[in-house]
């Protein structure tokens, strides 16, 4: 089954950024890039299975979205400097509401948080991932479809944001009794639907 | 209870290495700065019953060990940079076979991998993760005692760190049906015990 990430960046600048200052300047792009990565690698290899979406709301021009499929990258390694590059030449792009390729499995569009949800609902049953929602350990027993998780990042989802994504959303799921960074809910995410399907 | 973690950087360079090349000419330093992120990182904190322990064997001058220990660090970020800046720091440091302090909660030896754990089994007991062994699940049913986890990096131990490390260890567990990198494996470990202990 396939699976899906969102991460909102409320602070991901819009526009090419330093990669020697991820967590500063570029609005703590280092968190989208440790997303990404966990998202996508295992060890020696990328999961072909897995599509990743940023939502970058920082300055100049947001919203911008960005779309990474696992089956399409050929050159990612999974150091955080490397991930960003490859977000900084996506944000190099003139982009629209259409989804334009940057490099390989790489996306970037102007598509907001509404827009994206519209158009991910179609292939995947959504799923909000917070502190307060229902044990991921019973969710996976349950699994149907392919799901796609979003997540804020260390801000996390605003209130205005939070009403979208629940009204697409069908479940509220918890990894953790503690309040852990998204990556690593990414991580556990994984590890759960991997014990339930392999 | 404590936790600790410790990882073996085959390549992991032992003098001052440039921040904007972890993966490349510091010897995927980049492995190691994800580990210790993940083992002692959550969101908005850092975990203060945690010590991490790297074990350099790059050149110039192996073997180089650090040692962080999680309620003394007071200046530190997850991302990579910040964290390799830390290690750079202490890699500037004239060191012998005691701990040198470098920074707050950071410490630097010239302790081999033997030596290291004829200081750690005093303290915890060993485990070695490896894909070959018992399923974490149970194994955190049954923990009595403070555990230090081993991991390789990329290229994974050698026969005879492994020799080493099976003297030690009274376990080897596995976290995964699939091989996963250093510091997922480290955010399952934690993921497995919280479960298990709050």
């Amino acid at each position: 089954m396939n699976r899906g990430f969102l991460i909102v960046g409320n602070k991901a600048v819009t526009k090419p950024f330093s990669l020697n200052d991820l967590a500063g300047s570029a609005g703590r792009m280092d968190i989208l890039c440790r997303f990404v990565a966990q998202a996508l690698f295992i060890s020696h290899g990328i999961r072909k299975n897995v599509e990743v979406y940023l939502l970058l709301l920082g300055e100049p021009k947001p919203p911008k979205a960005i779309k990474i499929v696992g089956k399409e990258v050929k050159t990612m390694a999974p150091d955080e400097r490397n991930i960003a590059g490859l977000i900084r030449k996506a944000l190099k792009i003139e982009c629209n509401k259409n989804w334009k390729r940057s490099t390989s499995g790489i996306y970037i569009s102007k598509k907001n948080l509404k827009k994206l949800l519209d158009e991910l609902t179609n292939r995947y049953k959504i799923v909000y991932l917070k502190e307060t929602g229902k044990d991921i350990r019973n969710f996976v027993k349950q699994i149907d479809k392919d799901c796609l998780f979003i997540l804020g990042d260390h801000l996390g989802l605003s209130e205005e944001q939070e009403r979208i994504v629940k009204d697409y959303a069908s479940e509220v799921i918890s990894v953790s009794p503690i309040s852990l960074q998204a990556d690593q809910c990414v991580v556990i995410v994984h590890y759960e639907l991997d014990r339930s399907t392999i």
